[in-house]
């Protein structure tokens, strides 16, 4: 079976097990106090060009949202995302648990338009009731977004723009950063990017971790009690070095670069194949998430040899299914799956 | 320096490590409905001799105590805990986060007694007023406690008599319920606490995993809508196969109860070396956590050699501290120490 | 000053604050029991055509909507209601506050409708991936709309069809019930609407009273433990007399009525008087809110003698305007307006 | 029958009912933005001297304190309480409800002492894991206490001192808080509490009003979008008038004060009459709320005449109960009891 199922289908990265093999007996304080968490985090304070950045290893993408926006917002404060955002959608109402609505604004392509919570700002102070009204008190985004999409450079400027002026922080999931920042459309680079927000994390588990998020804040953006409060939501590790291990492993000779590129690489080919074979985009995606247009036969007849995922049906009787890539994608996977179309 | 800071100060056991490189590149479905995840599952409903059981796998122990409890409360419930209880001291307030109160009982060596919890609920339906007070809703207790102590069987059963006939659920944090099954002075078995209680989890992070609890519900007590609400909290991983397939290591030929096995050996050598030397007992425990008094100028000595915890100052200047063991522990450390006195 | 700002403009209706005063020495234990909360009870059971319903008597409408709304969701669950909903807009994120979201659906003039809802049930439970999601629990909905607007019995007995076959409590706001229920458009009686929901509450406050809302559960709705729920949520008056007198005032010789029926024929001949005048309507109401719109020049001219709410500036420059009547309102201050168009 | 139940089991002082009955047609906005809201405002900062002051009216002494507690602590904050306090023990988990532990300290007939707070914070910030545990973030009293009893000026300051060292707000219950001021034990005027505190509220429904409290910020405590936050609680009225117009009345012409004074004058009368007949004092409170020791016969004989509340059955047979005065309390009914004992 060819597997392009996600990219949290296998174990970890060869070398991330390595390290952690290699570690493995050294006895090192509990809760991210170990050598390896403080290491990793001083990989990824250089590797942002953020050398005051205060770092926290999390363990999955619905946790360091959870954290970082309930830690972040105030009591009578909403966060702005995308109506398809991840937290909008499929986190289980996991902010609205901890007390904060999500104020849902129209999705292109699954990006937030600059304008447009320019806007939504105005209208919202304008309203003589929007004292009866949560605030908004911080914007969410995700790069790339839940269709692959991603934000050009001057776009992520253009809404940081607007959040500084409102006063909101800007928060980036990037649970698929590494995909992100190594397409070949991408225009900024990591330190860009860290330049452009408030906060945001970088993604381990779908990019060759067993589990892990790096959250970066800015200086001073993290509030005062972070670490009680991650204790107090459940997201603290006694063995945080498991986390610590692996991004001191991933930023260690570029090998999450190297994981990214591998797998948005395999991601074009792929689409290649499908384009050549006439199957249309649903998503113009230039990330390792493919999203493609298959009539009822196509999908039954590929469903035999590969996994996959039905993203959504279409009126027509159509589907859009998505392909993903990984580190441990195999070209040959790829060679496989274009001879089944 | 000699590790006897706590049981999360290592990596895993190696053989658990061993079934994470040997599983690493088979593709398995995420959150949780991998193989390893099913038969982990399988293994431990037969190590409970509780066919029906419903298993999940949780990263922690607060999470998993946060997620078990807030599930099983109704809005305007709480749950009953020993004061010393981890619950009610060293989780961040993490239960009242989900909304809920602690209602804290006297413990004795850190465990609750079942006629103080029957007159309790007693004193609470006789107050005329007890419609304006949260309703004790469920029993959290930890086996071994806080305290490396233990409840007999006759306790358990006593305590859970109270539970049942006042229809309140009775939930066993196991964090460190190896240790606590296989020290010679335990009066019961894995199936026997099963059957003593409505809902308990089997710690891994203290007993050779690198996380991950595994949550036993009784039949008929687990919450609809239970998998949404870990994910609700942040406590569902991608790479659910993490926690799969440490458990499924521990719970293959006996490995869990070798380690605690192992552990609880060193700590009875360690407590034997300490009384030989005339060093008092701070708590009575029969587990890999042992607590003794030390005087100021014994505890600066061995500070030099050996890492351990100062667990309380006490008011004529000498310290209680704690001693760990684990399946890391090695016999030679032991030696070492008892030199050290 | 004509004053058409609200229906909380002015204090109580006579009456009520007579029945106030006569009572006023009378000793009677808190809490809600005392016997005019008791005799209000039954009044409104006889009104509702409903002998076993609960009835409890809360302050203000949206503390009804978050203390019956978060009493009835399980922890995993959403309410569902129009995206113009009381609840979605005007309530700070007081149901988020409680740990809930608010799934949207579309608005037709204030309604949700019953063939949109069941798509979006059918399409949540088609989705493979819905147990990431907040599960729809609950569905919310208002008589009359924010916009004044009705449904008629068909569209409610629609409504409440597919709430009972997929399981979820209907609830209706009913802060303006009077207004709706005594509106020449309106083709259902308060015993048919109590008969077509699960739950609804009798607005007091804006129907002639100081304060309260009496919220009415058909029988075996009603969650255990609902009076320590409005305590805990601080909802529970202790001089509970205060809402009883006045419910049992208002449902004297058929005063609500009287009072609905008075309001709603002022707004008949406000809502003529614009339409005779030009004025073209921004919602078509058949209640106590009328919404017109008006030029800048005639909205400016008309602010000098008279209060009224500006709803919404349209985009070609125009408003649109609400005007509201109530007990308060004087036959002569509707000729008064009249003759300032 | 004599009615010693409680200070809320009549309507209002005769002068409040007369004011509500004066206004009742005068048409103003909702939402506390009426002219007597503000002109009670304005007269409560003269009260207090503290002409800065921000002030809010709420509805009841549950719901003041659970928004004000929630509004001023931080997401990992608990509050400091004794042991007997309201929030502790009455109030069905309100403020666990809003995210919050509630950390209890012995009670000393009522009352937290200064020098244990200091203790109890020293060895929060002395202990290695404190930022595994919830922060104390506030501290809640009540003047007078729950069994009627009154900090000094002198107890007060030490408190106060202790907490702005600790940097934690101190706010005070006033429920009773003209009971506590006007009694003749007290050593305090309302400017020098008021001085001596962050928040407090002024009771008015124990005191003479059909509802409300009127919390007290000194200037610079009250957080950003505290109004929002009310609303977001469900505490906000739509006719706010109904509290402005009833502190209004309270604070003209000193009622609030003549109302406190002839109830603890009542008091008074009442405790000297059981002091003369042998009745032990369970509880030595200069204050409105009387607590006795009675025999179960003398218990049984009282309740055929007079209506009271059994506090604590002791274990000894006897009882310990509670009998309250208020304006409605006639100097007569005391000379009945006093004929009954």
């Amino acid at each position: 079976m060819l597997y392009f199922l996600s990219d949290y289908t296998e174990g970890c990265h060869p070398k991330v097990l390595e390290r952690l093999a290699e570690t493995n007996l050294v006895s090192q304080p509990g809760y991210g106090e170990d050598i390896w968490s403080r290491a990793a985090a001083e990989k990824l304070r250089a590797a942002c060009a953020m050398p005051e950045a205060e770092v926290f290893f999390l363990s999955g993408g619905t946790q360091a949202n959870l954290v970082v926006i309930s830690a972040l917002l105030r009591r009578h404060e909403a966060v702005v995302a995308a109506e398809t955002g991840h937290i909008n959608v499929h986190e289980a109402g996991a902010i609205e648990f901890t007390g904060h609505k999500v104020i849902a604004l129209p999705a292109h392509e699954g990006k937030l338009d600059a304008a447009e919570l320019e806007a939504h700002m105005a209208a919202f102070y304008a309203d003589a009731t929007h004292a009866h009204m949560p605030f908004p008190g911080m914007v969410y985004i995700s790069q790339p977004t839940e269709l692959g999409t991603l934000y050009s450079r001057a776009e992520l400027a253009a809404l940081y723009d607007v959040c500084r002026r409102r006063d909101m922080p800007l928060f980036i999931d990037g649970a698929r950063l590494g995909y992100g920042l190594t397409s070949p459309k991408c225009d900024m680079t990591l330190p860009e990017l860290a330049a452009l927000c408030d906060v945001f994390y970088i993604g381990g588990t779908k990019v060759g971790a067993l589990c892990g998020e790096a959250v970066v804040f800015r200086p001073g953006v993290c509030p005062r009690g972070f670490v009680t409060m991650t204790k107090q939501q459940g997201a603290m590790l006694a063995k945080g070095r498991l986390l610590g291990v692996q991004f001191d492993a991933l930023f260690t000779d570029g090998l999450y670069w190297e994981i990214s590129r591998h797998a948005v690489a395999q991601a074009m080919r792929l689409r290649a194949a499908f384009v050549e074979k006439g199957c249309p985009l649903y998503a113009d995606s230039p990330t390792n998430q493919q999203f493609v247009i298959l009539t009822a036969e196509q999908k039954a007849r590929l469903e035999k040899e590969a996994a996959f995922n039905v993203w959504a049906p279409l009126p027509d009787g159509r589907f859009a299914v998505r392909f993903v890539t990984s580190w441990a994608t195999r070209p040959e996977d790829i060679d496989a799956l274009r001879a089944l179309l």
